[in-house]
């Protein structure tokens, strides 16, 4: 199954066969003091550059949240996205709880984006699917409802079958549907990531669908939280996740030589030149 | 499927339900030239502090091969392998071509040793397997033949199949063969890994039978190998590889994460108590 982004002129396709899509993660304040800042005093030049060096560093697609306490998603998450897509010419995954500022901002981008993020909870259903629905979108599926996330992975692969169900009603077809199983900290219960890994594995056989990780979270709480990044990410890839909302200047290495090891980098071009436009230190 | 390997006093088991079992690779001189001469001269305090070393990074099991030119391993490798097991309490992995020398030194070591290796060629099957049988050691078989090492997936299966029974023929159980499915390097053949992980799929679904890695051949003439090493790992352990030929003292952290990240390891305590013994640098 394919999943095709778009931003003004550039066209992003996800899917098992193509390479891993990478969603840059660092505009979105969560965590990020100074990016919260900025974002208040409207200085956007900081906004830019966050902008830019993901891209550089292998972004494909880039994650827009402007959610700060006391700030007007409705105005301001339009204003960034439009600003965030003339900076530079990749789609755009438009990232709030707020369906309101998700349709302003659909309405004044061009190209196809992503929607971040619908779930199986009823009045998310209800309030995001029709928007998506309208501009055309695409939308990430979160596997969780209103009794929270699920611990197994049959009630995730459930709930994934419900969204699906849900917007194929509304004409949606799966193909924009993009599947996030969602994934706890093995620092808090040492099953999380199997039962994300099951997940995942499940989604590819029975929907064949796109799916989406949120990486880092799995290793919150623990030390040396690269390395299990890192091994996370290959297994996910290995067993069926297309793209992740992520870092881009840590972990595109990991994610070309992903790639380039499941067959997905001709020659390793892919590979070599990301070395070697980044360098990374020859440590074996 | 398990796997029992066995030193004196010590037993490893190996399955896809236990944590992975590294086999440290660094007791074998080819392309080490200290460790060749220090073999020449008798030099074994050499040899015991590569295996003390290993074994504190993590090796459950310790590879020993003598192979160098003008050194009589029948003699040699019994003498090495008899000082490895009084050095550190690990069941060994022998590894030569002279199959007189796996006798030799199957014969005076205590335990349950691991063979390495048999292939699918018929003068390695008849050298090779009745010595397993007879001293009861287990073995590593090599999807190559006399035709060299297919590139495709559904003949190294075959091999494996024709290994599988042959050995069953000898009254040799497929518990006592851990496949090794080969990888080729990526950097001449950008294929290559998606061969070998399709092959570890195909073994696990139609045999369930252990499974091993030669893991650091796949990056060879690449840049940033480390890399491309841990990705590969982590992606065969996914799809069911259940040990390596590898260096713990590189890897052992990757192996420790996509353990925890499959829930191999409660509480994530063979994780922290890998962390706090070696204290990489916290880099997330």
């Amino acid at each position: 199954m394919e999943t095709i982004l778009k931003s003004d002129k550039k066209e992003v396709k996800v899917s098992f066969d193509a390479p891993f899509m990478i969603i840059g993660e660092k505009i979105n304040p969560t965590g990020r003091k100074k990016l919260a800042a900025a974002l208040k005093e409207g200085d956007y030049n900081y906004v830019r550059n966050l902008a830019t060096k993901q891209v550089e560093a292998g972004a494909d697609v880039l994650d827009v949240n402007v959610g700060v306490p006391g700030i007007d998603e409705v105005a301001v998450l339009p204003e960034v996205a439009k600003l965030v897509s003339e900076q530079v010419d990749v789609p755009l995954c438009l990232d709030s709880a707020n369906h309101e500022a998700i349709a302003a901002a659909l309405a004044i981008l061009p190209g196809k984006p992503l929607v971040n993020s619908v779930n199986g909870e009823e009045k998310s259903l209800e309030a995001v699917l029709p928007v998506v629905k309208d501009y055309g979108a695409a939308v990430i599926g979160l596997t969780m409802d209103d009794d929270g996330i699920p611990n197994d992975s049959e009630t995730r692969v459930a709930i994934a079958e419900k969204i699906l169900e849900r917007a194929g009603k509304l004409g949606i077809p799966a193909e924009d549907i993009i599947i996030d199983p969602l994934v706890l900290t093995v620092g808090a219960d040492s099953n999380a990531g199997l039962v994300t890994l099951q997940t995942i594995r499940s989604l590819k056989e029975q929907f064949g669908v796109n799916i989406n990780l949120g990486a880092s979270n799995v290793s919150f709480g623990l030390p040396d939280r690269h390395t299990i990044n890192q091994s996370f990410l290959s297994l996910a890839m290995g067993l069926g996740a297309t793209c992740a909302i992520t870092d881009p200047i840590k972990l595109t290495s990991t994610i070309r030589a992903t790639d380039l090891l499941m067959g997905r980098d001709q020659f390793g071009a892919r590979y070599l030149t990301y070395w070697r436009a980044n360098q990374p230190k020859e440590s074996a």
